[in-house]
């Protein structure tokens, strides 16, 4: 979960552009370059640096000092060393769902710092199989669920994103099952209610393993 | 193949500091700072740019002006909407292949680039499963023929880096066949000669089809 490192380097560049900008208008001028560079860069954090680097020229008129573009540097590269801390039950659960469901990680972001992620946390031993995607739309997951030679009906999405992890899900047939986390990304929100047969929401990442066995859809034969 | 953008990226990095070093030596320390930052960044457009800026920062000893910075994103973006040229024959030597083979491209770089490189390029029809990897290694190749259910001795990679495609197939008992491109990243190259008995050169890739006409170790049967 990178969530709050990135929240927290976000911090860091409103800090580091204060002479120039209000803490709020430096955010909202990052999120702008962010969101605009995704088609370009995709997810992660070199995508990232490279947007806070961007937005220091807009921000200072490209009058700022090179300074600012070291500290920006910098703010990426402590994020790619970030020891990686797993959520609560999360280990627990992997571990009493292997063997009875096959298990798929599906992430987005860069290649080489997922993988990192992946074997710094110890969880690659739970995985059947890795998917390290550059988008998380519908034609991605169709896409995932073909090479994984699985019906949309035998997939199931557990994920803290609506915007990413649960709406694609759904429109391609399949279940879905939002673990809200408390830090989400501006540009993961979504502003409306998800009512559907396939949606599910529990408060927790333990409670998966109740709410499978509640759900004679949802049989260890058809989620393999 | 990307290699020839990557060049005339470094020229125009190396003009844009001639102000401040010699032409070789700016072109010596970004492939420093490059080199340097691969275990951190991985390879692709992404990191190349970012290298790009810190070199600014060591080059002009954090004096410089921010219009480089602007002028290395550039250069970066530039590469990310080249488009894809085929070399001569590619698709020809795929389209022959094709049914009697099962072809797989492996690739590194940035996810999001490789993939529209390969949407652009027309090519992805071709292949059974297209791995995108964040290195080159034989621990990466042993990774991808396990993935793919495949025996080492039934696997032949075709490449233009002897580093990267060439040796470290042969490491794990695959077979390898080398065509050469006149443009080769310094960081590619070795500087021995290859001798084994499952290594095999060619001077275009469309000698892959009497080559392969000519092994009796590399039937249809064992290479698909």
């Amino acid at each position: 979960m990178n969530e709050p490192y990135f929240r927290e380097a976000e911090e860091r560049f409103c800090e580091l552009l204060k002479a120039y900008l209000p803490y709020e208008d430096a955010y909202q001028e990052l999120y702008k370059t962010e969101v605009n560079n995704l088609p370009l860069y995709g997810y992660g954090v070199k995508g990232f640096t490279l947007s806070m680097i961007e937005a220091i020229m807009n921000i200072t008129n490209n009058k700022g000092d090179l300074k600012l573009v070291e500290g920006a540097l910098a703010i990426g590269r402590e994020i790619l060393g970030k020891p990686v801390e797993l959520l609560e039950d999360v280990e627990s659960t992997l571990k009493s769902l292997n063997g009875d469901y096959r298990l798929v990680m599906a992430t987005k972001g860069d290649l080489l710092d997922q993988e990192r992620k992946l074997l710094k946390s110890g969880l690659a031993k739970y995985f059947h199989h890795i998917e390290i995607m550059s988008n998380k739309n519908k034609e991605d997951f169709q896409k995932l669920i073909n090479h994984l030679d699985c019906a949309p009906e035998e997939f199931m999405m557990v994920g803290n994103s609506l915007k990413s992890d649960i709406l694609p899900v759904l429109q391609i047939g399949g279940n879905a099952v939002y673990v809200p986390y408390h830090i989400t990304w501006e540009h993961e929100k979504i502003d409306h209610h998800i009512t559907h047969d396939h949606f599910h929401q529990v408060e927790t990442i333990k409670e998966i393993l109740p709410f499978l066995k509640s759900q004679s859809y949802l049989t260890k034969e058809t989620l393999k």
